[in-house]
């Protein structure tokens, strides 16, 4: 397994943010959100010989782990910068995460969200005081969408992961995560975007670089796995996974962390996806979203990897639209 | 709100288990059970005002409180007692939890249950090696295939309830309640054969006299309602309520416990439990059945009981059929 890291010529571009930022961002998020809890299972533990915990940022603000990395952004902000408010895109716990963050501090908040959201997603967001505009499900008509809201608002844009305070908030999940949970020999996450892989890998590179990180992913949406073995990103317009988290594509900040901190990327099957969310619901008395069960996934059909050892299993989210369970259809 | 308890002749016949048998028993329980997390939620604080702390037994071993009663039960027992195993009747959670106790101790386990028990719930059972008999979904009927079975089997009978074994048990659950979470105004559980709430008011009435206790029950199996206003038990013989660990009607000896300690009885419709079950599910990511939903309701509808105090609600298991959810059916 060889990967071409980011050349040095394209990292000094960047504003890498460092494991200082990540301090910084945990005591600027505090008052804002969960210290998340660590759920074991005996049930898990017996089918993989491993000896996992899951971190539970489905019980976090807003429903997911993006509360750290929007709460961090929206509260980095001075208040010339926080005038208009903020801006993003997102298929959905970005976009709630940062409505909530910037109701936290009393700004205005625009989303640009793919019509195709879950419902559940959009009325948390209008809950949160966040204004929609919808758009078509690929990433080149979000983007073309937010371009024109920013230039009608002002608003101030956090991208949902290629931001370096949205990297170092979702690094703040590692940081408690290693605090609760020590000597771990594995952590792994899902990836879209690759903000929590990316916010991971920093963590522990630093705090505990003897942890391996894996980044599990949708095979019908593997283009972190694709850039992973290319050596440079290979993008995915609109790829098509229940894991609706993870329909997008690495991009500079976070290809810089994969690319110089990931052991290996995953892939699951759409099936193999469903099974572990539904297993979970079933036997951790937990919800879970799609996207959290794709890491769970990829460990059921890892145990080589994994067993034996005390891995650590980011659930990344437990925003679900009930009345649109997966196991209801058929999406094998 | 007058009622009369139970008269000294009759308590004197039963062994009213002490607090000093639920100290026991959570030494004895405590290598085969949780200590099980206590959860709080902003919105439901919200929602009625109150400083509400949720007792997690939906990650109970074997999904529910039931282990705490069964376990004690099964390991009260000495060789020669359990010399047959044990045998039970029951909708579901104690049959599980019964079958569980008996294999963690390596005896047979011989369960009645009626036909029409969640699927999920007869899997569980012979998951954990308990052999089910069916009957009809009455209490009669169960009592009278119960005879039977034991019997031909010489098993020992343990009783979902109605043995001061289980409801020490059971009142295991307040005792940690009590410690993780000081100074509650009151608890409210779920009531069906009063298991859980005698174990609840054993535990309080020791050692927090000035936490109330409050049973939650379905409006359509509301025996203990009626038995607590007539000051005496009337039984109900197959109740139809979607919260199926409640279908069940109080014994002599909770019957003790409901008339000397019970503050009062919320009666809650369908429908609003299957609200609550929802609520709790979206917002609070976690796995409730139907049972533990009546509890959330009960406080939900009556926020002038609540409101400005600290309030224990007990989530008694979490034991679903997904594919069979109540929002997916009306039941209204």
């Amino acid at each position: 397994m060889t990967t071409s890291p980011a050349t040095e010529t394209e990292t000094k571009r960047l504003a890498i943010p460092t494991y200082d930022d990540v301090c910084a961002a945990h005591e600027r998020i505090a008052p804002w959100t969960h210290r998340t809890p660590v759920l074991t299972s005996q049930t898990f533990n017996d089918m993989t010989g491993a000896d996992l915990h899951f971190k539970c940022e489905n019980f976090q603000k807003a429903g997911a782990f993006k509360a750290r990395g929007a709460t961090n952004a929206v509260f980095s902000l001075s208040d010339k910068a926080a005038e208009h408010g903020v801006a993003t895109h997102s298929s959905g716990n970005h976009a709630l995460s940062l409505s909530r963050a910037a109701q936290c501090r009393g700004i205005p908040c625009q989303v640009v969200m793919p019509h195709t959201a879950p419902k559940a997603k959009m009325e948390a967001v209008r809950g949160y005081g966040g204004e929609i505009t919808p758009c078509e499900p690929s990433l080149s008509d979000r983007e073309r969408t937010l371009d024109g809201v920013i230039e009608q608002s002002g608003a101030h844009f956090v991208h949902p992961y290629n931001d370096p305070r949205v990297i170092a908030g979702q690094g703040t999940c590692s940081k408690e995560f290693m605090d609760q949970v020590g000597g771990l020999d594995a952590v792994i996450a899902p990836i879209g975007g690759g903000g929590m892989i990316s916010g991971s890998a920093l963590t522990c590179s630093t705090i505990a670089p003897n942890t391996r990180v894996y980044a599990a992913e949708p095979a019908q949406a593997d283009d972190a796995y694709r850039s992973f073995h290319a050596g440079r990103i290979i993008p995915d317009d609109a790829p098509d996974t229940i894991a609706d988290g993870l329909r997008v594509s690495l991009k500079p900040y976070t290809w810089h962390f994969v690319s110089h901190y990931v052991t290996d990327v995953l892939r699951v099957s759409e099936g193999e996806i469903v099974d572990a969310m539904r297993l979970v619901w079933k036997r951790m008395k937990i919800v879970i979203e799609p996207s959290s069960a794709v890491a769970v996934a990829a460990v059921l059909k890892n145990p080589g990897l994994f067993a034996g050892q005390r891995v650590g299993v980011i659930l990344t989210g437990g925003n679900v639209d009930l009345d649109n369970l997966p196991w209801m259809h058929d999406n094998r």
